[in-house]
């Protein structure tokens, strides 16, 4: 039987998934791949760490000229994370003559055109499946599958951390607990910023709509919000009104023109990414020919993500990555195919919640400047206040009709000036059964 | 840019559709697959009929020799359907030096091994995605995307025309009316035996188990039950315990041996596979590495089972099916990877269903047989007899503890020919939370 000879740069927890997958289970490889895909080096510059992988002796080295100096390796998974070392060691791959396979979307991210452009010059190829949503395929499945397809709509729950930890607060917990139930039980790390203020939600955003769309834009560029500013009381109204929420990325076409952000959202029960519990992710694509697609699956995870990873080596040792590679001029300097719409001309109805005086005439004045900025109330709670406060401040929440993120933005901005109401008022985009 | 001369045999609902893509969609598919796929020529016994496309004068005829005849041409779609003459105008494909696409399920599970050993002899390939689950690119994650896992466990609602059926009856339609609406909506054909029977679902099936398991069984050898023995008592006590009744395929590696089925089954409520409504289709699969992944979407239909031809005709221009297709071994006559477990030693919880005499001493009698056959009891529903009845039989509905498909057949037909008991009963599985 035919043998690539593989690599791995990076032996943390994925590493480590990888290496088990490809030295535990090489026949079920070679079964797939037509072929052994053979572990020849390990590189990383811890070499002392126990790991739980049994390493033939002599694999794992600290030297990454093992690997770039042996003619012999086809292709090598990059899995340090982060952009340095991790860019200069791709790029060092490439020119050594590697294919390459990585999991690391920060680095796709920030620097995916000049990794593409070099890979695409030296007539190699980059796979990033396991970049976006760990073990759901969604990379090969937009980019392949759906072909046929011009992409309308793509809606996913892209970080496992950010939903785990709505879900705990669904549950009743607040905020800070949840964060620390996340990371007691492994599902968020010691600093959790990148998940929870949506930064990962945002960089994998920017993969996909390059892909479904060829968008040219940074992640920098998308409209982003996190977690970090959800209350449990807003948890509460949105269940009393029939919603979960969701850190929703979104990119939609709509008259030839991409919307794109990722927020919390309201997502009304029952609908499939509403029930997306835990640290589950998933991925709502809307092709013109096939119609609503579903995907679920775990985001992240050491074996979830080593799925991937090995998926794309054997792609990559058969060759249809190459193939892929070539034909989808994936982050070329092209031009866009499509223009970003203006965050403020995004069309929805939104969630708003104020908490106000508990006085005559201030349902009133709340209206009046939602009036003058075309906003139109669909819905309102006002429950009776709390026998338990001091009574002069309530909870108000407006569901509003269709209107625009800049209608509502200002009319925000204006009523957080008023002296009945205590800002900061919290505001937040719904996502109708009819749409999800 | 680069051009491949592409055509199609059989323009009725999913050869229009492809059609369509092909022509009003050309750009879409060469910046998909960097070069344009252009359509040569149709094949249709029937020119004369109008169709939804704009056809150019010249491209539809019925001579089967304007495809095999000319070696310009280098993919063919197959969408007649049928096992004749599909069968042999595929092998003349074949042997004309045509690469096949084709959506025809029946004509895989019957004559799969034939149509592939062909091929492969002859150096060309067959794709097939479009065959199972229409929209649903189920059979690319499975051979290409989870490569790296274990398939364990494969759950799928195969069939749209029976997912529709069981939806309508939930909502209290019984069977005749239910099927008679999904025929007049276009979900069910004017003889909707295969579907409502199970052998559409099994013949899909059959191509699964054979991808993700390396089984080698023939589709009449899998145990097969349809919706068309579903009585509305049964939905009607299934949703008072909490289940919504599915017509499940079921593939379950347990021990290194697989299970196969297809039935319907009791599929607890709020699971994915529970709530999937009217004619979609979804897949359930667990892999050893990657965990639970579902896959939901439209099951058939003309653009989304056009979606999945196109796509493969896509990835049968650029090279990767035939890469595919000579690393997987498909329907290769070697000997099966798995065997195959005894239906009668399958295991699991069971809903049964007796009509029995309303008199004291019937349930010792009842529950005196089961014990017998060790098959325990977890939950019992008797309701008092209805006023407006004759109040001499009342339905008694048993919900066991895990026994096994022998030991309850073998219990309910001795409980058929108690007096007290008026035949049928009853008897289906029950997919509980903690398996699906």
């Amino acid at each position: 039987m035919d043998k690539t000879r593989v690599a791995i740069v990076g032996l943390g927890t994925v590493g480590t998934g990888v290496a088990r997958l490809l030295l535990d289970h090489g026949d079920r490889t070679a079964r797939h791949a037509g072929r052994t895909l053979w572990l020849e080096a390990i590189v990383d510059r811890d070499t002392r760490r126990q790991r739980d992988v049994d390493l033939p002796a002599g694999l794992l080295t600290d030297d990454l000229s093992r690997i770039t100096g042996n003619p012999a390796i086809q292709v090598v998974a990059e899995l340090i994370g982060g952009l340095e070392p991790a860019r200069t060691i791709v790029l060092e791959l490439l020119r050594s003559g590697k294919d390459v396979v990585t999991a690391n979307k920060a680095l796709l991210a920030e620097h995916g055109a000049e990794l593409f452009d070099t890979a695409r010059a030296l007539g190699r190829s980059i796979a990033f499946e396991a970049s976006v949503a760990g073990g759901i395929p969604i990379i090969a499945n937009i980019s392949q599958c759906l072909s046929a397809n011009q992409v309308l709509s793509l809606r996913g729950i892209l970080n496992g951390t950010s939903n785990f930890i709505v879900t705990k607060m669904e549950e009743g917990m607040d905020y800070a607990a949840a964060v620390s139930t996340a990371q007691r039980m492994g599902f968020a790390e010691a600093d959790p910023s990148m998940d929870v203020d949506g930064t990962d939600a945002v960089q994998k955003l920017a993969i996909l709509a390059h892909l479904a769309f060829g968008a040219r834009v940074h992640w920098r560029d998308i409209p982003r919000q996190g977690i970090n500013t959800l209350h449990l009381a807003d948890m509460r109204f949105a269940c009393e009104l029939g919603y979960r929420i969701k850190l929703l990325a979104v990119a939609e076409l709509t008259q030839g023109v991409l919307e794109l952000h990722v927020a919390p959202t309201l997502v009304r029960m029952g609908t499939p990414l509403a029930e997306v519990r835990e640290a589950y992710n998933a991925i709502s694509v809307i092709g013109d020919a096939v119609g609503p697609v579903f995907f679920h699956g775990l985001g992240a995870g050491q074996m979830p993500t080593a799925s991937a990873v090995v998926a794309d080596m054997i792609d990559t040792a058969v060759g249809r990555t190459g193939i892929t590679f070539r034909t989808l001029e994936l982050w070329s300097r092209r031009e866009a195919r499509v223009g970003i719409r203006d965050h403020a001309d995004l069309k929805g109805r939104f969630y708003l919640r104020f908490t106000v005086e508990d006085h005559p005439g201030v349902m009133a004045q709340i209206a009046g400047v939602l009036g003058r900025h075309a906003v139109s109330i669909a819905s309102i709670i006002q429950h009776e206040p709390d026998p338990a406060s001091d009574g002069s401040l309530v909870p108000l929440v407006i569901m509003t009709h269709m209107t625009t993120e800049g209608a509502t933005h200002q009319a925000m901005q204006e009523l957080d000036r008023l002296p009945c109401v205590m800002p900061p008022s919290v505001r937040m985009r719904v996502l109708d059964r009819s749409e999800s």
